[in-house]
C-alpha cells in the first residue's frame, strides 16, 4: 500500500503550511461581515488588543493582510531610509533573503553571514557595531527555518539596544512557539504569523511596532504610503472609529481570533512546553537511529522545527517523496542553499504533540532505510518513546 | 424592537463584502495543506484552469494572494514603466484612484475626468488618443462601486486596441455578475477578485494578463519582482512543477475552487439574470418610493450595486445607521466624493436574489421615513414586487 | 426567471425543519469525542445543566438521541400504565396523533376534542376531570403546528394539577421562541426539542421530567428499558460518572451546545420578542392583502407559526410549489385534517426576524395572486411595514 | 507533561465514536433544508440509492434516524412475531445483548454461546438448526465489538439460507472497514451503522432488508407501525414522493452523504486494504512488546478494532486512564463480561491508518509500562514498524 501524490497525505509535518486547529477551521466559516458595520469594527480593535496581549507588546500590532513576507517586505520598505546602513544576520537562507530586500532601501548593506548550521555570536554583533557606529538599523531572523537554527535575538537586541539603533526580527516560524517577544528582544519591528506556530491557515501577518521604530517610518519621506507595501496605512486602523487602507480578510481574522483564544486559553507556557518536548523527542529520535541533525549544536535547534541532514548521497527530495508515499507523512524541504541537503519536521501549531514526533521518525527513517541509508529505525522509535517516557515521568 | 450596533446585523447587503456562499465558508474549513505538497500544487494548476475558464481568458489568470486593491497597485507597478504616458478615465472615486497609484510609475498621467453620477463616454477616448498617440496605457474602472456606475469597457477597449495602447481593467465588483469578460474588452490587464459576485470572503485578485501585456512587464525594468507587488513572481507559479514566489492562502484558495464550482455549476448566464433581476427589482422599489438613484441614468446603473441619492438635507450615515437599528440591514456608504451623498446597496453572490432587494428597499425606506425624509415606502415595496412579479410572468 | 425544484429554495421559511443558527452549523463539525472520554462525559453533564437553566425545569432534563417524536412516544410508553386512564386534548392534528400512542398504553383514552381552528377550553378540562376522578394522566399539545394555534397549558396545567393527575405537553414547537416552561405548566412531563425555535438541524429532544412523574414512571412496570423508548435509561446518563445506555448523538449535541448559548447569551426575553414580533408583522401583512389566518381568532395564534388559511377553491399545494417557483420561498403545508386548506410560515430560530414575515408575504400573496386569488399584495406588504414601523417607534 | 481529563485527547483512537472525516465534519454544517422541500426529498431519494450502491443490496435500504442500536432494537421488533423461535449466536457481550431483545419478542430464544474471545463455528450453527427445525430466525454479530472478534457471517448465512431461516446480522463495527454485504451473508435483515468504519459521527443506522423478510415483517401483526421503533413506517420514505413517518436528521444525511461519496471515491476495496494493514500492524506491535491480544486466534481478529488482553493484575481502566494522561491517546474499554480484561484499539474510517497503529502501540505499551507491566515498548514499536515496511514492500 502506498499512498498517492494526487490524494492528500495523512499527517502533514512540514515546517509550515500545517494544518490549521479546528476550532480555527470551524471559525473560517463564521459569516462574513462588511469591514465598516460596526460590529466589525469593533471585532476588530477586540482582535488587536487581543493579539497584543499575547505578544506581549507595547501599542497595539498590526494586523497586515498578507503573508508575512509582505510584512517583511513593508518593514524594509517602511523602516529603512535612502541614507540609512543597515546591518544584516544572516545564518540562513531567510536571514540572507532579508538582506536583498533591505539593499533595496539602504544606503548601504553589512552583513555578517554564519554558515547555515551555525547562529550568530552576539560578541560579533557588538564589535560589528563598535566598529561601525554608523549603523541604524540591524536586522536578524529568529528561527530560520530552512535550517531550524535559532539566533539569540534577546541578546542580540540587548546590544542593539546599546548601540542606540533599531532591531528589525523575522519571528515568523518562532513566535507562539517558544518564549519570546517583541519586548525580550527589544525589536523596533517584529514581525511574525498566525500560520505557523499559532495554527491558522497562511494569510496574515502580526507586526510589533515600537514607538521609536514608529518615529523612524514617520520621519521616512519613502516610507509607502496608500499602498500594499505600507506599514503606516494601517496603523489606526485597529481603532473601531478608523477606516481600514482597503478591505481586510474578514474570514482569516475570524480563525485568528479562534486562534489567540485557543492560545491564552491553553496557556503560552502550555503551548510552548509542547513545542519543546516534542522537538526533543523528534530530535532524540532522529539521533538515536544514526541520522546527524543540520544544526552544529542542538543548543540552536529551534523548538518548532527539526532539520535533519540528510546522509552523503541522498537526495532530501527523493527522500521526502518516499516518506509520503510509503507513511503518508509530508514534510519539508530545504530552501536555496540548504535545498536537498536537510529535511525539516515542523513542530507547530496542532502537530506540536510527542505522537507526530513519533510518526515523524517513523516516517523519516523508514524512507531512509528503503531508499539505502545505514539507519536503525527501531533504536530511533526506541529513543523517541524513553524521551517521552522520561518527560512524562520528570 | 431596535437591533444594537454590537452584535452582527441580520442581512448584509452592502456592496462588498457581502456575506460568502454557504458552500465557500464550509470549503475555508477543509483541511490546510502544505503548499509544496503535490496533492496541492495539482489543486492550485486545476483552480488556476478552471478560472480561466470562468473568465474566459486566454492564458491561464494569476491569482495573487491578497485583495483587488492588490492586484491594482500591482498592475500598476508591473505595467507601467518610467517612460509611459497613462491615460487615465476617471467616472468615480475608484477609477481617480487609479490615477494616484499609475503617477507613481508613468511619465505623465493625462486624465479625462466626468461627474461621479455619469460614465465615460468612449467617443472622448477615440478623439483623446488620436489627440494623444504617446499614450501606451489606458486605465478604466469598471463598475465604479462608490458611484453604483459602470463604463463600457468593450466600446473603450476597442478604441484603444485601434490606437495600439493597452488597457487595464478594474472590473472586481462587476465582473461575476454581468457579462463582462478579459476578451471583450481586450483588456491587456483585467483585475477582479472573487470577494464580490464570486461570493467569497476578501483576500484574493484574479488577474488576466494578455500577451501583449506580459510583454510590455518584462520589458519594463521597473517591474516589480521578490515583491508583493510583483505579477512577474506568479506568472508561472500555477503549474504544478513550478515554485510559489511565498507562502499562498491555502483557505481562501479552497473557497476560491467551492465558489468556481458554484458559478460554472449554477450558470454564468443564470447568475449574471438573478444580479440583473435583482438591480432592476431594487431600482424600481427605490424610485417607486420618490427617491432618486444616483447614476444619471439607468443604463449606467451597474447590476451588481445599487446607488441611491440621499434627499437634500439627509447624511447618508445617518440613515445606514437608522436602517441598521431599525430593520437589521448593513448597507454600504459612499466613498471620497460620495461620502454621505449616496448609499449602497449590493447585489453580489448570494445577495443578488429579489428577496433582498425587497429587503433593502423596506429598510432604505423605512430609515428614510424614520428620518422625516418624504418618502412613500409602501408603493416603493409595490413597484418592487410588480417589478419581480413582471420578470417572473416574462 | 422560476427557481427550480431541483435546487434548494433561497428562504426556508416553513415550520421546521428550518435552517439552523450559523454558530449551531459549525458547531456540528467539531471534533467528534468518544462517548466514553472522560472530557464528552463532563460536557455532557454541563450540556444538561445549560439545558436545564434554559428550561428552568427542576430536575436536569433529559436529552434523549431522536428528534421529538422519539420522545413523545417513549413518554407515552414510559409514563401511562395499563391501568391508567388518560384524558388526551386535541385541539390539532398533533394533538389527535397523541392519542393513538396513549391508547396503545392506557386503559381507557378519554377526549376532548374541538375544531382544529380553535384551541382548548381549560375550563372544559377542569369539568371534565371534575366528573372522571379517574383520570391520571392528561396530554395536550402546546402549539398544534399542523394548525398554528395554541392551548393555554399553564391554565390547563393549573388545572389538572389541583385533579391530582399529571399533565403531559409537548411544548416542541412553542419552547425557546415564546414564554412557556416546564413549571409554568406544571408539566409532569413536558417535551421539546432543539429543532425549532433553538435553531438546530432535526435529531435530538429536551424532557423536562417532574419527580412526580419519575415515581410513576418507576412504578410502571410496563416502561420501556434497554430500549430506544426508555426514558429511564437516559435518567441518570447526564452525570458524567454514569455510562450512556447506548452511543449519543456528538455531533448534534455539539450543536446543541452552541444553540443554547446564543439563547442565553441573546436572552430568552429578547428571542421571544423577535419571535412574537416577526409573528405579529406576518399576521398583518397577510389579513392586509385580504387574506384571512386560519386560527379563528389571533389570540390563540403562535408567535412561532401563522397558518394562513387558503381562499376556497385554492390548494394550498398548488400556492406551496407556486411561492417556491416564483420567489424561492420554501413554506410549509398542513398536515392531516389540515393538509391542502392552510399553509404555514414558521417563525423560529434564525427566521424569526420582521424582514422574513415581510418576504413571507411577498411570496405568499404573490404566489396566490398569480393563481388567481383576489389579493392585494401591496397593501399586504404595507400593513406589514406599518406594523413593523409601529413596534420599532414604540 | 500529561493530557488533563478536562480538555478533548489528541489522538482518539477507540472502538467508536471515533472523529468522523474532515468532510463528513464540513458536510454536516449544509444549510439545512425543510424535510418536505422538494430538493430534499431528492437528496434523500439519491442519498439511499447511493447507500444502496455502497452497500451493495438488493432493495434500497432504510437510513434510519438514530444509531445502531435504535435499528437492531427494531429489527428485533419488526421481524421477530410472536411464534417464532430463534436461535441467537452469542459470541460476545453484543451478541448476547441481542438475545434479550430477541426474547421480548419471541415465542422461545435458543442459543449457543461461545467463551467471549472466541467465534462461533458454523457447523455447530448446522447441526443446530438440523436439530431444530422449528428455528424461524437466527441471529449473529459479526464483529462483537466489545471482543474484538468475528463471527463468519457469510458462512452461517448458507447455512440458515439452506435451513430455511431468516438471518439477522449486526454489522455495525464491520460494514465498510472490511468485505461483507448483505448479500455475502445471505442476511434478511443487515445493520450497521455511519458512525464507524464510514467516518461519520453516532447518530444514523443502514439496514438493508431483503425482500423475503419485507414479507415476513409484513406479516407479523405484532410488527411496530407509526412508532420509532418501526422498519415498516420507512420502507418507502425513500422515494421523493413518499412522505417521512417523521422528521429525518437532516445534518446527519448531509454528512452520510459525503461518507458515502468518500468510501465511494476511494473505493471499498482500498478502503478495506487500509483497515486490514492497520489492524495487522497494531496486532504486530501489541505481540512484539509481549503483550497477548484477547481474541484465541488472530483468525477471527477484526480488521477494525484490536482487543488487547490485559495482564494478570492489571485493570483495563486504570491503563486506560495512563494512555489517555502521558500520551493524549483515548482507547475503548470492554463492556460488560468483557470490562477491566481489556481495551480495544479502533481502526475505523479516518483512523485506519498505520501511522495510528503505532500511535496506539507506544500509548498502550508505555501505559503499561508505567503501572509495572512487563513489557518491552521498543521491540512493539519495531514489530509495528516492520509490519508496515513489509507491506509496503510487498
Amino acid at each position: 500500500m502506498k499512498y498517492p501524490e494526487t490524494k492528500p497525505p495523512v499527517f502533514t509535518l512540514t515546517a509550515g503550511p500545517v494544518d490549521a486547529y479546528p476550532e480555527v477551521l470551524r471559525a473560517l466559516g463564521t459569516t462574513v461581515l462588511y469591514d465598516y458595520d460596526p460590529a466589525f469594527q469593533a471585532f476588530f480593535e477586540d482582535l488587536t488588543l487581543k493579539a497584543q496581549e499575547a505578544m506581549g507588546c507595547d501599542l497595539p500590532p498590526l494586523i497586515l493582510q498578507g503573508e508575512p513576507v509582505l510584512a517583511l517586505e513593508g518593514a524594509a520598505a517602511s523602516l529603512i531610509a535612502r541614507d540609512d546602513v543597515v546591518l544584516n544576520l544572516a545564518s540562513g537562507v531567510y536571514g540572507k533573503g532579508f538582506g536583498y530586500w533591505a539593499a533595496r532601501y539602504a544606503r548601504k548593506v553589512e552583513e555578517i553571514e554564519v554558515p547555515y548550521d551555525t547562529a550568530i555570536d552576539p560578541e560579533q554583533v557588538r564589535a560589528f557595531l563598535k566598529a561601525h557606529p554608523e549603523v541604524r538599523i540591524v536586522c536578524v531572523c529568529h528561527h530560520d527555518t530552512p535550517s531550524g537554527t535559532l539566533n539569540d535575538i534577546d541578546a542580540i537586541g540587548a546590544i542593539v539596544a546599546e548601540a542606540g539603533a533599531l532591531l528589525l526580527v523575522d519571528a515568523v516560524s518562532s513566535w507562539g512557539g517558544m518564549p519570546t517577544s517583541p519586548t525580550a528582544s527589544q525589536a523596533g519591528i517584529y514581525v511574525t504569523g498566525p500560520n505557523k506556530c499559532l495554527g491558522c491557515p497562511p494569510s496574515l501577518s502580526l507586526v510589533a511596532v515600537s514607538q521609536a521604530a514608529w518615529e523612524k517610518i514617520e520621519a521616512n519621506p519613502d516610507a509607502p504610503f496608500a499602498s500594499m507595501l505600507s506599514l503606516k496605512d494601517w496603523k489606526n486602523a485597529w481603532k473601531k472609529t478608523e477606516p481600514f487602507p482597503f478591505t481586510p480578510s474578514v474570514a482569516e481574522l475570524n480563525g485568528l481570533s479562534a486562534a489567540l483564544d485557543r492560545y491564552l486559553d491553553e496557556g503560552p507556557e502550555e503551548v510552548w512546553a509542547r513545542h519543546a518536548l516534542t522537538a526533543r523527542i523528534c530530535r532524540e529520535g532522529i539521533k538515536g537511529m544514526g541520522i546527524e541533525l543540520w544544526p552544529v549544536s542542538e543548543d540552536i535547534a529551534s523548538p518548532t522545527a527539526t532539520a535533519v541532514k540528510m546522509p552523503d548521497g541522498i537526495d532530501a527530495g527523493v527522500v521526502l517523496r518516499e516518506a509520503r508515499a510509503r507513511y503518508g507523512v509530508s514534510m519539508s524541504a530545504g530552501r536555496a542553499e540548504t535545498l536537498g541537503k536537510l529535511i525539516r519536521i515542523g513542530h507547530m501549531g496542532p502537530t506540536a504533540q510527542p505522537g507526530y514526533a513519533l510518526l515523524a521518525v517513523s516516517a523519516m527513517g523508514g524512507a531512509l532505510k528503503a531508499l539505502g541509508a545505514k539507519v536503525d529505525v527501531a533504536a530511533g522509535l526506541a529513543a523517541a518513546q524513553a524521551t517521552w517516557d522520561a518527560a512524562i515521568d520528570a
